[in-house]
């Protein structure tokens, strides 16, 4: 996997990340005149579906390629309810940036296909049939390639395939381009016909305004994605923000106070400690009381929470989750997605964020802190076991969590987080959202009263785990500034 | 699905359910005699398997057998650590009725394959091999079959299949024919090459004790069981009284009250009314603001169970359940199932079940029936729409409920109830619940607090339903004595 560094275009800088050297590219606004070189061949990107991704991509794509002679183009089935949106952004029949979407297909060079999971499931084989031979389809995450996996299929060979997969939802990858910059993101070489794909790859990722840009494969891309979004990036999140409320209302604190211990907590100054200064940094900041309690907190955590995801683990690698989302998918129509932001809980998150100016951050609660970065560990080592690379871990289980999510999480509450995101993503975190939620009800926060201890070795693994250091030197390629929220 | 009316020995009485004929045997001590008779060329009976049913079905049918010329035989793996239990029991190498499991299986005419589901989807192979040509095998529930047909493949044709599966776990099996009756069972004819296979099964049922036998297939069967428990019967039942608990505390309840409106509620006066005089009989018990309250409810809770209830059904009838049952089951070796009954709510019951002498049953709290009725009839109707027996509904998602599980809540908790239950119930349960306590806590339960309204169309549907009076029917062949949940 160290394809990206044959690239013809762009120069990739090695680094060293768990001891295994890995390549990365510096993005930025400086690297777009090198876009014509690097998509050498392509005269029309077609961009494919407007939900989750569609309208950032197509929108950063345009823009970084203003005055070059390459078209970016929307494609978008007859009669598509997301026309008007689109057609509000500028891409219209009438500039020739806005057509069907197999017709698009057709004359497009590089096909970036960006609908909702299912559809690609249901579409699949109408798409590669409407392929130009010798073209290249892009992707921004693996799912077809499990779901193909799944079926015992095959990719056509006769095209290039490339994932270029950002390391957030689609509203951070327009905001932070709006805001001059970009979201970091990995790309994957799956199939290279002709030598130009990894500069395809690394050209759409610049494009998009990637700040820095690490390799993967889609299959381990889309695992540990599936996987990452249904753990500590939205499901575990939101099962581990309604417990601990409870808990801290159950010990006498007021909604309001439960609420900021819980919440705000993990979304302010944790989330904005973990990004700047590293993991560890949070348990420093604790006083010696709070030192213990974090300790205490994080051992009854981690083994009841690891056992979950586990078990999301097998699920998502042996292909059962994705026939479950195929299914899931499929009754959507019949019986919309249910509202996850009913509990009292969220009526008083509302009060809580609107008089925040007059509060400030709230303190990093101890048990709030231990009970998310042992969550957040877990789904580290899980990873790591499964032996993805340590880029792909420290980008997608915790820079993704405190630079992207958790900031919508704390604009606006976790149905804003978890339901920008894809279908995929939000059917994940209702399925096993109410899951980490349970065990840490029944198992963590009970054992925390009634027999609080300090789990050495849980805690030593915690302190030594090389993920700080891979997490250190993947942060100095976090993206220059925070992401607004704004609307 | 009429076959056990072609019974050589024993005399089917038909009976209309929901407008269609099935047939039902009355069991009873009565009908001991016969067994010689159904059980023709069977010398010995192997009971494989010492966990869930082993122990009541081996049990019953040495007792049940007593003075004929037919032996029961416990086979266990060697080394296996429930010996000392089945010998306990006074099955014993040295009086010839425990022996290695293989050996058992192959000395037997008729083999009852008792043991956990992960268990017999990994010996599969072994065990069909070490089967009697022209033997019999019996199954408890249809879980082999289910996971034969997700991996392609077929039974032996050299044997009669069949099955008995008791409408409640063992140790209600074993318990009440301690007490002079048995449980209801349905019975399947999965595979008949000589003729005697109805017999066998309807003899096997009998000898267990049911005073009412009824009639599906495997598949029918494993499906409407994998799905009941994780619905209505353990999973949903679970979800319920968890978020009701907290619904009442957060009204203003002290724990005692929210324990008694909730989980005795349920356990108690809201079983025994279903049990006793039906379902719309709960209604019918409640006054007037009461009964404005339950329709509330109801309309509320409907439609987003149901909608947790069709996930449920088609994982499990398209075997992605069964998939995710074997992954998790490999997993417990490792990571031990986690606990259920951790949160404060099953101590404050420990205290009012202890109390309860002096209290008496609490009332029947309309909130909590119209959720708990609301869900049972999502169930209902979910599986009469997948066109399963009216029997087999009636039997396993109500009346195994009222009679058989919510006694062992009634008397131990929710975790007595769950972990009596086989490993793949257990599982489900862990499963599924938290699921139904969300979309109570999000949905249906902010929805009553906000907009109560009765949704005519959803209670007019729940007053029709033809399942009250087919349940009527089935009532007449409930066992006789309640169950006494004692140890």
């Amino acid at each position: 996997m160290d394809k990206i560094s044959q690239s013809k275009v762009f120069e990739l800088e090695p680094i060293t990340l768990g001891e295994k050297q890995e390549y990365v590219l510096r993005g930025g606004r400086e690297l777009l005149p090198k876009l014509p070189e690097a998509f050498d061949g392509i005269k029309q990107i077609g961009v494919i579906g407007w939900s989750a991704q569609g309208p950032a991509q197509a929108q950063n794509l345009r823009e970084s390629l203003e005055g070059t002679d390459i078209k970016v183009v929307v494609g978008l089935r007859e009669g598509s309810q997301s026309i008007p949106s689109a057609e509000a952004a500028g891409f219209t029949r009438e500039n020739g940036t806005l057509g069907e979407m197999f017709d698009v297909i057709r004359s497009s060079d590089l096909t970036l296909l960006l609908i909702a999971d299912a559809a690609q499931a249901a579409l699949y084989e109408d798409i590669f049939n409407a392929l130009k031979p010798g073209s290249t389809l892009g992707l921004s995450h693996g799912f077809l390639i499990g779901y193909l996996d799944s079926l015992g299929k095959k990719l056509p060979d006769n095209i290039n395939v490339i994932g270029v997969c950002p390391k957030g939802m689609g509203r951070s990858v327009r905001r932070l381009y709006e805001q001059g910059s970009g979201i970091n993101a990995s790309v994957a070489i799956e199939q290279d016909i002709d030598g130009k794909a990894v500069d395809y790859a690394l050209g759409w990722a610049v494009g998009l305004g990637s700040p820095a840009i690490f390799e993967t494969t889609l299959t381990s891309e889309y695992t540990s994605d599936i996987f990452g979004e249904r753990g500590i990036l939205l499901g575990a999140a939101h099962g581990i923000v309604e417990t601990l409320y409870r808990y801290f209302i159950q010990h006498g604190a007021s909604p309001e106070e439960a609420f900021r211990n819980s919440v705000e907590a993990i979304t302010g100054p944790i989330s904005k400690t973990i990004s700047r200064e590293g993991i560890t940094a949070v348990y420093e900041k604790l006083d010696d009381q709070g030192k213990m309690l974090f300790r205490h907190a994080y051992s009854a955590t981690y083994q009841p929470v690891y056992t979950v995801l586990t078990e999301i683990y097998d699920e998502v690698a042996s292909g059962t989750e994705i026939r479950s989302i195929i299914m899931s998918s499929n009754r959507l129509s019949k019986h919309p997605m249910g509202k996850i932001e009913g509990s009292p809980m969220w009526q008083v998150g509302e009060k809580v964020r609107a008089a925040r100016s007059q509060q400030g951050d709230p303190p990093i609660h101890p048990v709030t802190a231990g009970v998310y970065i042992a969550t957040m560990m877990a789904q580290v080592d899980v990873l790591k076991e499964k032996g993805h690379p340590y880029s792909e871990i420290a980008n997608e289980s915790i820079i993704e969590a405190v630079d992207s999510l958790n900031p919508y999480m704390h604009a606006k509450g976790v149905a804003h987080m978890v339901d920008n995101c894809s279908t995929t993503a939000r059917l994940g975190a209702r399925k096993w959202g109410p899951r980490f939620d349970h065990v840490l009800m029944h198992e963590a926060l009970p054992d925390l009263d009634q027999r609080p201890i300090t789990d050495e070795e849980v805690i030593e693994n915690f302190f030594n785990s090389d993920m700080h250091e891979a997490l250190a030197t993947c942060a100095q390629y976090r993206p220059p500034i925070d992401i607004a929220v704004t609307d």
